[in-house]
């Protein structure tokens, strides 16, 4: 089950804002409704808080096995999404923080989620 | 015939907005004048109202229920599309709502049809 | 000729604000210098008036047997684009209404015309 | 349900052989284990026999009325394929005769499923 | 009505074989069970007959006139295809000739005739 | 040598403003440095004035011809286009006009040039 | 674990030989050495036995079930595929079968595994 | 080695502003450390100042013998395009100039540099 | 490991400001948790200091072996960018500078890192 | 430098011939001349030796950790290729295997390697 204790994050090496994005392209969880599994691609974007202020970034290779954690995970795309971006922000407290969800689709229907933490400058 | 009872929804995950994206490419209805099938795509885009004001976000499942309901209804794709856009912003009072449909042509004829409800950011 | 009283309408399905395109990719008229056929797409794209104010859509396959009804017709490029802008806002008095039609080419020439009724918001 | 008598036919109009092919990409079934719609392209292409030997081909609108035909019928799509590769051989009585249907995918699957009459050239 | 007295030809400037191919993009006839227009684009492929044996080549503006003859046509696909052979093949009597007609569609189906004389090599 | 004499016109339809374009993918003129052929397309774009205050459009077959009488002129690429400008401007009297030229190539370098006429509103 | 009892078939529509193909594209099985998860497609192209030998084809949602068993597997991409093939042969001894599967890749490495039974024919 | 003296140019043809692009994508220089040939593309863009103020164009076959003319040049990317800028901005003396120089790589690193002369509107 | 000492620089050509883009895309370094080789994509855009205030570009080869310097260094993504933005900032002071690396990914994740350095205009 | 003991295998999981194909897309070694780094892409396919014959499939992981072993190793295109297929002919003894390797490129040309074992079956 999604386990947030797997997120290991590492001192912002700068105190100048920058941009960090990660897309990964194979995640899987349940559905909540039929147990059949779902496939799809976690887009993590944000700006780290600079070590000043103690800020951290995700480490990638526990960001792979947080995001691992959710295979056997019967959950909702809305409530996945929500909960990457709060476990998310919860380790980090960026500047600010978006996770979009995009899903292959279950019967016919492919669907897009979009998250955000603070205020996300237009691209 | 189109049955908004297909309908079912579960809380918002989190008063924080959000926004969902569902692309139905399999919907299919049938001519009102000439009770000759068309073929279309739906895509609904919204953002849910929070649940500490008693949002919901429409279940998936339901959702794709629902819009084969209308696969033997004779409508306009007018009517077609107002009516999704009329059940949905029922079911969830989102804070704001989109619904685009796009036909395959009757004709020689293609068409689109976005009906909206609430104040629709700009992409 | 074209006949305007092929057009048909019915009802806008609601007082809510929304947008209709229609492409018609099979058109056919006569170039009135030499009688050669033209041929061409017509793009036609409004926002209804509401069934408050007695508004009305235009019906499908009435449209593209208006459309047909130019077949046989000689009139320049420019002058079927404001015909057709001004049959179908006299049908429909619609909120806004844009027609344009683009044509394949004659003598190495081809041409894109645009004519509007009302304020068309920019896309 | 699939109705081979909506299918009719006019005299092959040469006897020197050729080719036809038709692209139907609008097609519905049902799945015969859930009821859910199916929907997918049928393709069919074949070398009509000659009027010398009493040939036929398939006329247009009746094909389109014999596709719709499957709209309500629960079937496989491996029964879907031979059956319209039957009635089209059993109606017509091609020198040769190719029916490939492609799927859209359920439960993360697509197929495609061929089936053939006769001597079916390489292309 | 289609009128092949519109064909015009000049000698073939040559005994040794070469190929000719003209595609006609815009062409248009009737539909023979619906009065409605059909759209779709004409192909011709041939390799002349050599001036020492009296060969000729069709002449292009004469083909698209006799291409323009069909424009009041109700006539099948299959039709069409054949008599364009025909015409071509009595005019021309060409070492070999292709007529491929690609047809955009109607009821959701699009549909490719090809008809053939002579030994066509392949590509 | 160009000729302004053969551009004709016809009476703006309407009097509410419109756009036409016409791009002619097939012009020719000479290098006047060196006599060899340049080719290029011809791009217009403008706004008529109405047929209240006057206004035309330049018929089609007329600009054709027009351009075609560029083919042994030897001309800069500058002075061709503000040619074509001043030409169009003087014949019409639009209310904007854009007239861009695009090379192929000379020496391995390509070229775009564009004038304009009037206040013309970004696309 | 993999579990071939999951399979389902019903009898093969016919005895003329077809060709069926199904492509699963949500693929997902786990590395043996390491645990993390592997993500592929599951290519399946076979041509059925006939009813009159006791053919069988492979049910379409057993298969997703049954290529959904190997969610929790550890196993080499070479046994995967092999295990795959040696199933479904017995469970239909299809004329001929291939099974290809291609993996998104693992340390940089991307594989593509394919096992035939029988006597596929070249493409 | 660089010739200035080789760019000739005629009066520009109007007092009305215009615009000129020429691409010359066949540019080679040496690099100034190795002596290894250069490959890149230049870009010239310009607005031209008018005959009333003495305003000329370069003329395009003498700015190819100028570009011709860095082939044995070791010189600086950077160094290159704004050479090229200042020659032609003292050439023509325009009301703005932009130089584009692209380059197609030295030990795996591609590079782009840009220099203006003048207020370049934003496209 | 890094050696900024490897970067060299030639006085900025000319004070009129200018752009400079140079990517590199054959980019390695280690990961700093398991020492298994990353691979990527470095951009370095950058608006140089003018000579007059005794400004500096980088010189070419210069920064493939600086960027070569990271060949045997384990470090995160996030460092390696600010490092080579720290680095390239110190060499030149310029007037704004943006370094973006684009890894390949690890562990089914790719990741894009973004900083900069002064005022970066918009593209 | 280049380690053959690193490579591990398993047994073939079956006797049938079956194909196998791993691509490395991110491969470095070193210039022998210059000592600068080379990127490229080693392809690797084979048809395993069967069990019976005490055959062996390579380990992917062990693959991985082998070709990041050229890392520091100088080397030419040809003997890198060589050696990475006699390392792995001899490793497996397999029925046939090839090796291709894809080069970025190094002073503006890019090289393809192909090494083979075995009679290749034509693709």
């Amino acid at each position: 089950m999604p386990d947030a204790s797997l997120l290991d994050a590492f001192p912002t090496p700068t105190d100048t804002p920058f941009e960090i994005e990660h897309v990964a392209q194979e995640f899987t969880s349940l559905c909540p409704k039929t147990g059949h599994p779902d496939f799809g691609e976690v887009r993590v974007r944000f700006c780290p808080t600079g070590p000043g202020e103690g800020g951290v970034c995700v480490e990638l290779k526990s960001l792979k096995l947080y995001l691992q954690s959710f295979r056997d995970e019967g959950a909702f795309y809305e409530a996945v999404t929500n909960l990457i971006r709060d476990d998310l922000a919860a380790l980090m407290r960026p500047r600010w923080l978006v996770v979009e969800t995009r899903w292959r689709g279950r019967g016919g229907i492919r669907s897009v989620i979009r998250a955000t933490s603070g205020d996300v400058p237009a691209i």
